[in-house]
């Protein structure tokens, strides 16, 4: 749609804070570093861009979503690992005190140091040989130390406990697996979603959009039988053509039936998670030629995953990580197993129940009962819960109740072989985890869908504050999807007056009870109205005009070709719900 | 529709929780006071709670949703006040350290202390009379100390900034003041809103999912000119009949009409939210025989707040307060004027631009000129800032550049009487805000909702897990209206076999294709089926019988009276939508 390269983030996110799309937070405040707001137009974008992912990862697919708290006690994130996760470096200015992720200093200093890979020694080593200093004051820099990017908060007052603001939605749905696997009637496979804020307390963001403090994110949680390796629905995708870098540098075009069959992708359900985050995204807007799936390294992979492909897109930050797929075994399960002591696990019933002997051991009452009178009923359950190995040829049998030892001669009881059925075993389950960042996504939207073109022949461009220092007027488009554009229809009068101006509030009246997002708008010229309704990416606008008193109709124009077209307002409703949603159902 | 008398938390809690609504957080590690998750059923539940309230409060009405982050830097509570703000009062245990709040303590030992309205030394007197101890340990304890109730944190390492997780969304819109003006084409009035989490850190949290520690907030800020006395929407709601409580124990019942007439409902624009909110909690499901609003007393009014009403419901729990809307004046757009230093204000035109003569200083460069040679400039702009009454009546005028000292000759310039076109005047916007407590309404509803009734003849119960202790097997319905019901259509093969499965699944692909929210069942008798989905509120039934291969029809089962229609396949999507959507259309 456009060129990455042609594009800066300022252009981009001039126009989205001048649109009511985003805006830098706490601004009137001097700012600060990591948040951003949304606004009016940028709330339904991304509510938009939700229920897209809802469409797709929880609807109708055995998936449901769940809504658990941000402030999270430290023993959750202590079972998850998380607490002890140290993963950035930072250091910090001896003279102003301002603090510096290690990585940054070095790649903006020399952009071929690969700072990425380097451990805390190699760092340290760098930067010293380097001699890199304060880049604010030019003070000197302490070394790198690790740190934990969680917001620490406590809970209660009195006895407070030491708590965190989430870092990811995971862990409220892997502490919830006992209630959601009760939920979707103790079958698997199933799915926990999530779209909610999560926090990190990054050392000094400077991307905007694209390094948050807090973000949202889109989490679906999927537990399987790691022992069923076919995934049937991966049927749907097959044919879909990825791009794939399994090393830096080299791109690779297969199909996902291709990319299975190499074993490039290592299971069918990563498989389908894969083509499913592909068709998302396009769905969302996103240009198909600047996404692919970068496969993890072994070495960058998180400790507890067994395959990790992100999905990635080109900005004008380079190629960015918008979604991460991550094959996160029964790591996150087992660890709150052993640190709650619940049981989180699956009942897996065989296809036919497994009958087997097993050796059973029988009390014999009247000769126990008389030998240890009131102590009986305790040696039996002794007994019973003895191993048979240790029951077996022996002439007396050593049995401890409470404390108290007992001998227990051998003609009490008799070891007889009898029939068990097994039906099925308890697995912990597996989890595969798509996580989209939504704020990325929605910035890259911005960017895909950004356009600068000649002004169309019936717009009329605002002088006031489109122009920018030193060049020329530009006519900007974003070019989103009807369904994802936050407003789908402009309403207009051409003149505010003459009964044009009544007309077109009915008209948008009717539209906004059948749930058409609408933006009625009377000022202005009708040009100038049709340059920022291209300007926020709406689709379609409705002009109310004098024939429309004659005729009962209206014209719709469309944002890309121009073209306008008449349309009886009686079928206004059906005609627009048409274009808006035709292609989503 | 029921009797509150009847219900109390327990069952509520419980139903919710086999059923997937609400769960207790972190309920594996113990669970933590002040934290509930919403399983699959209630965070569906809850979305559409949100979106009834945005068609009532942000679709149409001039007003946008915006979002703004959770995490805030300490200064924009500074500013508001909030950092200042200690109503709370806590005591402590000396033994155990567990924290209380004193008026609770008080209100538990002797119901008729009025907790509420005494003060530190009143509380501390109480406590020692009534001779309170801890309730956990018999401890004694600490006096009452005002404590404040946000969740603090450290944003950002080395130079770090205090912060605090927001108590509420509104300072979010308020600081974008600028940014809502232009959005709205700098005409007033206009309404923000935001839905969004918002963060106290309660005491001693006890009554569930009444007092919690993270809640969702509905939150529109509507700002107007005061000077408009006149608001024309609330020509909509004058006739609506509020019960009204202006006195403790003394109910009124009164149209919106009557109220502002007899100046009980003290402006235009306040009659209308009130009576909008009530519509807004009918809509939703509550029941309007247990819904009033309250009107603050003037001393137990946030200092900010002109005029405040909360809307409370019947429940379990006594009157709860639901929904607060209170006028807050221009109190927050003028306190971060002065804390931020940034015009936060809106320029109302007069109907007619005013013409007054004012004296203006008209400077004499010939004379000035040669005088004060290169100074001159300088000079001319320093004497025209001057008050014209300094200018007048003197025969040298002592100005001061860049502290030096100049003699102007009066012959220097003139005074001359001009006209001035004023073509308005800037104002501080007031505020209306309507806050929504989003977990209470959805919880009242819950118990507005539920009924306990004779089980219907086409239903089987399940004894496996309706049973509770000692109590008999209970027939539960939740009488959700249609468009709020988390699940709309049940879709039941009557047998998993010869077709009819195959049949439903297809159905339901359909329907979820439209948007219908489904919810697809195979297993167990169909009158089992039926009782699963009476519980959660579902309000139809589709079922797939033998009849359905021949006829191309199925069954419809309406949840309340249980009587059955058969509609065409064909014709299934048209008629479901209708049942499910005609109220709110």
């Amino acid at each position: 749609m456009n060129n990455a390269q042609d594009i800066d983030a300022a252009t981009i996110l001039s126009m989205a804070k001048r649109r009511g799309i985003l805006w830098p937070a706490y601004e009137i405040y001097g700012g600060l570093a990591g948040f951003f707001d949304y606004g009016p137009l940028g709330t339904r974008l991304r509510e938009n861009i939700f229920n897209i992912w809802r469409r797709y990862f929880v609807f109708g697919e055995r998936c449901a979503e769940i809504t658990t708290p941000d402030v999270t006690p430290e023993n959750v994130f202590i079972a998850s690992g998380h607490v002890e996760e140290f993963e950035d470096h930072m250091v910090q200015c001896s003279k102003c005190s301002a603090a510096f992720r290690a990585d940054h200093l070095l790649a903006d200093v020399d952009p071929d140091v690969d700072a990425d890979n380097l451990d805390l020694a190699g760092l340290e080593q760098a930067l010293n040989e380097l001699n890199i200093v304060c880049p604010d004051c030019h003070g000197s820099l302490s070394s790198p130390k690790p740190v934990n990017l969680m917001f620490e908060t406590e809970i209660g007052l009195g006895n407070s406990r030491h708590g965190y603001l989430r870092p990811e939605t995971a862990q409220g749905i892997f502490i919830n697996f006992q209630n959601l696997y009760r939920y979707f009637r103790e079958k698997l496979p199933f799915g926990a979603a999530q779209i909610g804020r999560c926090y990190r307390n990054e050392i000094s963001p400077r991307q905007g959009m694209v390094r948050l403090r807090e973000m949202t994110l889109a989490e679906l949680e999927y537990f399987f039988n790691p022992k069923d390796e076919r995934f049937e629905k991966v049927g749907r995708v097959l044919d879909d053509s990825l791009v794939l870098v399994l090393r830096p540098g080299t791109e690779l075009q297969l199909t996902v039936a291709e990319a299975l069959e190499k074993n490039v992708i290592n299971s069918e359900i990563m498989a389908y998670f894969v083509g499913l985050t592909q068709r998302f995204l396009i769905e969302v807007g996103l240009d198909k030629n600047k996404l692919r799936f970068r496969k993890h390294q072994p070495t960058e992979m998180a400790h507890y995953a067994k395959e990790c492909w992100d999905a990635e897109a080109l900005t004008s930050f380079g190629w960015l990580e918008l979604v991460g797929i991550a094959n996160r075994s029964a790591y996150d399960l087992s660890a709150h197993i052993k640190a709650s002591g619940q049981e989180l696990s699956a009942f897996i019933p065989y296809d036919e129940p497994i009958e087997r002997k097993v050796p059973t051991v029988k009390i014999d009452m009247k000769a126990l009962g008389p030998l240890f009178k009131t102590d009986a009923g305790r040696i039996k359950a002794a007994l019973e819960s003895l191993p048979i190995d240790q029951l077996k040829d022996q002439e007396n049998i050593k049995v401890s109740v409470d404390g108290q030892e007992f001998d227990v001669p051998n003609n009490c009881f008799t070891i007889k072989m009898e029939h068990e059925k097994i039906t099925g075993e308890r697995i912990i389950p597996n989890v595969i985890e798509p996580s989209f960042g939504m704020d990325r996504i929605t910035y890259t939207l911005l960017e895909h869908s950004y356009v600068e073109v000649e002004p169309p022949a019936d717009v009329e461009t605002e002088t006031d504050d489109s122009a920018e220092e030193g060049s020329a007027a530009k006519y900007r488009v974003l070019t989103f999807n009807p369904y994802v554009a936050p407003i789908s229809v402009g309403v207009f009068p051409l003149m505010p007056k003459d009964g044009l101006d009544k007309m077109a509030q009915e008209i948008n009246a009717v539209l906004q009870k059948n749930n058409i997002r609408t933006y009625h708008d009377e000022s202005g010229s009708i040009g100038r109205r049709y340059a920022r309704m291209d300007e926020v990416g709406t689709p379609y606008c409705v002009t109310v005009d004098y024939e429309s008193k004659d005729d009962q109709s209206v014209t719709i124009r469309d944002r890309d070709s121009h073209s306008q077209v008449r349309v009886k307002i009686d079928e206004l409703v059906v005609v627009l719900d048409k274009l808006i949603l035709e292609k989503p159902l």
